[in-house]
């Protein structure tokens, strides 16, 4: 199944719950915006493109639930189940695009409530289709980048599980392997939720991609040591200049790459790529509950001390010069960004 | 007590169990120095000087357990003893330093057996008595490099458990919070074994230091936004050149500080300095258990599935030209460092 599916028999959303895998494989089932909203903000779902998706679906739970009697009234309803949707996560801007896009798609709506509720269900569901379809597309775009014989750094979880179905960087490195190409994976564990240690590892071991486990602080001693020829990574944002908005520790592996001359790639599809914004300082980065840090057993021992406190970034931006390109549907996007991300942007809306 | 320590009554040497803080505070006892090359090797005691300590006393024990009768032959135990030891952990040099300065002592011995017995344990002793004389000596002169209102950020643990007391680099975070400045750290929780979150975090806790706990791939991100003034760690092993073998994850810590006009302070006794490496790559990296890395629970969850394998560095090494200064107890060390760390340790000596 895909990771954000509609259920039409039943008008649901159902979601692989991220936060129980490898342990536990478990449909979430939601009748309810508020429900998604919340799914979004504790990890149920998360990877920009999946969560687009997710709120893309939100609206549509919102515009069935709504008991509107008209078109006008039910957008009311709509853009009030946007803004709950869009307070789930700050970071990620396929969020309030998939949002924007939706309801922008119901000003074209001038018959009853009902057609709406079906116009927002549609949209919901194109995007979903297209994140799919734009996957494979970066997909190949990006193998290309692959030489036979690579060991590629791949940092949280960019897979199947991060989007609707086949992913972005992990969906390039699976292309390649696809492609016949003898590559090997070292997987950032990703502290703190280690979605690398848990999701990328479970989604490299059904693909049969070879790949070890690292922690995050380790992938500086590979690359000094040669041992790595190039480093794949998703974005949550980019900015208009390139500089791009990721998972915490994304911004202390590309120095690491950098220091080595090792090419770093961020995969992202062009809804990721915020023309509004001039750079990367102007992302808003969501600092999360100290718990993700401090829960933690050690083979089975608690590991810090009561009473302490921590301090959680969820994302870091890593400037425009650490990036050797943005590979996205359109193609691979390299330096200047500034006036290459907006070509690209334009034409994929072409 | 000291975390290295002889037990004069019962001839035995008594540590504090590092694996098992903070959730338990146990002292483990050991009567045979090959115990003891099992405790440095399994990190029931870890920290460069700590390790060198233990070594020194685990000699004395190969003495009392010998059955030699003559000071030559108890020399020839000593010798394999020495060998053993040696083995436990490959990448911090206090420890050969530590074999061989003991086993040079018993060269000027030419009493009987026991005279020689007494001998290296005397020699033991001192060794581990100057090593909380010099930690001291180290904080002072790196407080001076700590302002008020500073934030520093601090990687694995370097404190009183890391050495037979006081510290290294957490000693002089201790000894500028002692001299009534205003600082906060921010404490990299250290993956894979968590020596910051469980280790230094400890200690910070009974210094009264306030403190918050950081995924270690968080760094970057608080260095980027100007939110930390400096950062000190420790070494297993310093080169001639000023390249430091350090904990992983230094190097990126190191990388992301230089990024950001940071300096970076490895503070370290002379007896870690290796004049005779020429530079960082030949000081032998020592890789450890892959089970390091996966052997961990989230929240009571399995993290990783089942069968993946990890990689597993223990230590990195940083180029000298990342490092601003290395405090030693003779002062702090500056560019440039193939000649101004020769004449530390030639005036340590004196």
């Amino acid at each position: 199944m895909r990771t954000v599916e509609w259920d039409y028999q039943k008008n649901q959303l159902r979601m692989i719950d991220q936060r129980l895998l490898p342990a536990e494989f478990e449909i979430a089932v939601f009748d309810t915006y508020d429900d998604v909203a919340n799914a979004i903000n504790t990890m149920v779902v998360r990877g920009a493109p999946a969560i687009g998706a997710a709120a893309g679906f939100g609206l549509a739970l919102a515009a069935f639930e709504s008991k509107a009697k008209t078109a006008e009234d039910l957008r009311q309803d709509l853009e009030e189940a946007s803004g709950v949707l869009k307070k789930a996560r700050p970071t990620a801007v396929n969020l309030a695009w998939a949002l924007k896009r939706i309801l922008r798609r119901t000003a074209d709506v001038h018959g009853s409530a009902d057609d709406m509720r079906q116009a927002v269900l549609t949209e919901a569901q194109r995007i979903a289709d297209e994140d799919v379809e734009i996957n494979k597309r970066m997909a190949k775009h990006g193998a290309e980048l692959i030489d036979d014989g690579d060991t590629v750094i791949h940092h949280c979880n960019t897979g199947a599980l991060a989007t609707v179905d086949w992913g972005t960087a992990l969906g390039v490195i699976r292309m390649a392997h696809e492609q016949g190409k003898n590559i090997h994976v070292l997987v950032d564990e990703t502290r703190p939720r280690l979605q690398g240690a848990r999701l990328t590892a479970w989604e490299l071991q059904q693909y049969g991609v070879p790949f070890d486990i690292i922690s995050d602080n380790a992938a500086g001693s590979f690359l000094f040591k040669g041992e790595a020829q190039k480093v794949f990574f998703g974005a949550d944002r980019v900015a208009a200049n390139g500089d791009v908005a990721n998972k915490i520790g994304s911004y202390m592996l590309a120095l690491a790459a950098n220091d080595n001359n090792v090419p770093v790639y961020s995969v992202v599809p062009t809804s990721t790529v915020d023309l509004e914004l001039d750079n990367g300082e102007l992302i808003p980065i969501e600092e999360r509950e100290p718990q993700e840090v401090l829960a933690l057993n050690l083979m089975g021992k608690a590991v810090t001390p009561e009473g302490v406190s921590a301090r959680n970034p969820a994302f870091d931006i890593t400037p425009n010069r650490l990036i050797a390109g943005i590979v996205t549907e359109v193609g691979v996007i390299r330096p200047p960004y500034l006036e290459n991300l907006r070509k690209a942007v334009d034409s994929a809306q072409d």
